[in-house]
């Protein structure tokens, strides 16, 4: 369980303190943060709970959300990813998940919603590079490409990032967004020492109706995760493995039993494949 | 509305006699069949049917299904397709497009099923051309990487096609599959004359519960139809622009209506862009 993270949204039932409580009980050395539960208890108290559980960060999610159009709504969201920057500073870890945003409301211009994503990336660099945190691009499934990730595939998440220092900007590679692309094994190995956070779930189906709640517990669905898994480590990746699960089903259950399935599923099909 | 094309699917309410009838009555000048309503009034009833309406068929859908890891699911699949070919012949249409089949059972080796869709379009190529008819390789929406489509981009069409001569086998291009594509536009190019079909349908969210029914009519959702449409038209893709929508509530109205709507938003949002 050496590299096993608990993303705090696969334990949606549980507040931050549960989550940390839990994630130490099970004997999980990481955890992957969300803003919005730091943000309940406030930071310099979250930190001081991160701190003393001994857990380490493997990454906060998440910033992000960069396509807006309006010159006051990029400067908004500028605003925000550096604080999120400056979050992940306090939280002690130096990996900030980027979620790109999708169309604006009634736009259908993919093209400039990338371009303005882009954009926001090469401005919050330097700042993220400067505090010692790297921007992980989250390139999301292109069921989500006009609601909430306009960066769909791994390649394309790679010719942002290499417009930039490998210090400053990043991947996520997320077995649940990325299965399908033709070439993953390539891209990964391209990707290398970009590799900021590799997240695991698998692709569900049917895909439930909300469509955002369609991950499932790592062997519950369709993807290879020992050949995924041995994709990412022949990169040398040497990080955190996050478990980050959207999934009523999840999120009904005990957050006890959910890690602890989550658990004996990463030691099945990722562990040893890393 | 001389390059418009009703797919059957579009009027799922309608018999093949009513869609025959209906899009005459529209002034429509082209039809894309399916095969199982052309077997429900028998192959030769259907092509006197045709050959009387006067109209093109723009492509029959659908053969395909290739993924099958046994040596008999896939002979029977073989024979199934050079079936579906000899009905291209029939009904007088040289493109007979091609849904690749998901993963099998069970499976989790979407290379292995990539493989073998590719081997088996190898295997029927020379008799598609021997016969006149060009095999379309539609690549689909990730979405459907596991049950319907392995075959997941255009580039990954494309990889495919060009191991074959053109004149045996090309690519669907589909808005509704492609449209986040990072590099769509270049592909397009890249496709030239292998576009042996365009359809077009918009991607509308939230996508509902039942995927396959997330087709929506032009401009209802986030399509830029006239980039798409000029990049198609750049590539001197000089055939018919097929319309194929699967949408319960498209089903629910009055076949009329349905297509009423389709010339009217062909003609302000793909028509001008050819």
């Amino acid at each position: 369980m050496a590299r096993l993270s608990l993303n705090q949204r696969t334990t949606a039932q549980w507040s931050l303190r549960e989550a940390l409580d839990g994630a130490r009980a099970a004997g999980l050395s990481s955890i992957g943060l969300w803003r919005e539960p730091v943000a309940e208890v406030g930071l310099e108290t979250a930190a001081q709970w991160v701190a003393d559980s001994g857990l380490r960060v493997s990454s906060l999610c998440r910033g992000g959300f960069f396509t807006a159009e309006e010159p006051d709504a990029r400067e908004a969201a500028d605003a925000d990813n550096r604080a999120a920057i400056d979050e992940c500073v306090a939280l002690g870890t130096d990996v900030l998940v980027l979620v790109p945003g999708g169309l604006p409301g009634g736009s259908k211009d993919l093209a400039g919603a990338r371009e303005r994503a882009a954009e926001a990336i090469g401005r919050l660099a330097p700042y993220a590079g400067e505090r010692g945190v790297r921007l992980g691009i989250e390139p999301m499934h292109p069921i989500f490409a006009a609601d909430r990730g306009v960066v769909s595939s791994l390649r394309q998440a790679l010719d942002i990032a290499e417009q930039h220092p490998a210090s400053q900007v990043g991947v996520v590679v997320d077995t649940y967004h990325l299965w399908w692309e033709p070439d993953v094994e390539q891209q990964i190995a391209r990707a290398g020492e970009r590799i900021v956070a590799y997240q695991v779930c698998d692709w569900i189906t049917p895909v439930p109706a909300d469509n955002l709640l369609g991950r499932g517990m790592m062997g519950d669905g369709h993807v290879d995760f020992p050949a995924f898994t041995r994709a990412v480590a022949a990169t040398g990746y040497a990080g955190d493995v996050e478990v980050e699960i959207f999934n009523a089903d999840v999120w009904a259950a005990a957050g006890e039993d959910v890690v602890a399935t989550m658990a004996r599923r990463y030691a099945e099909l990722v562990e040893p494949y890393l």
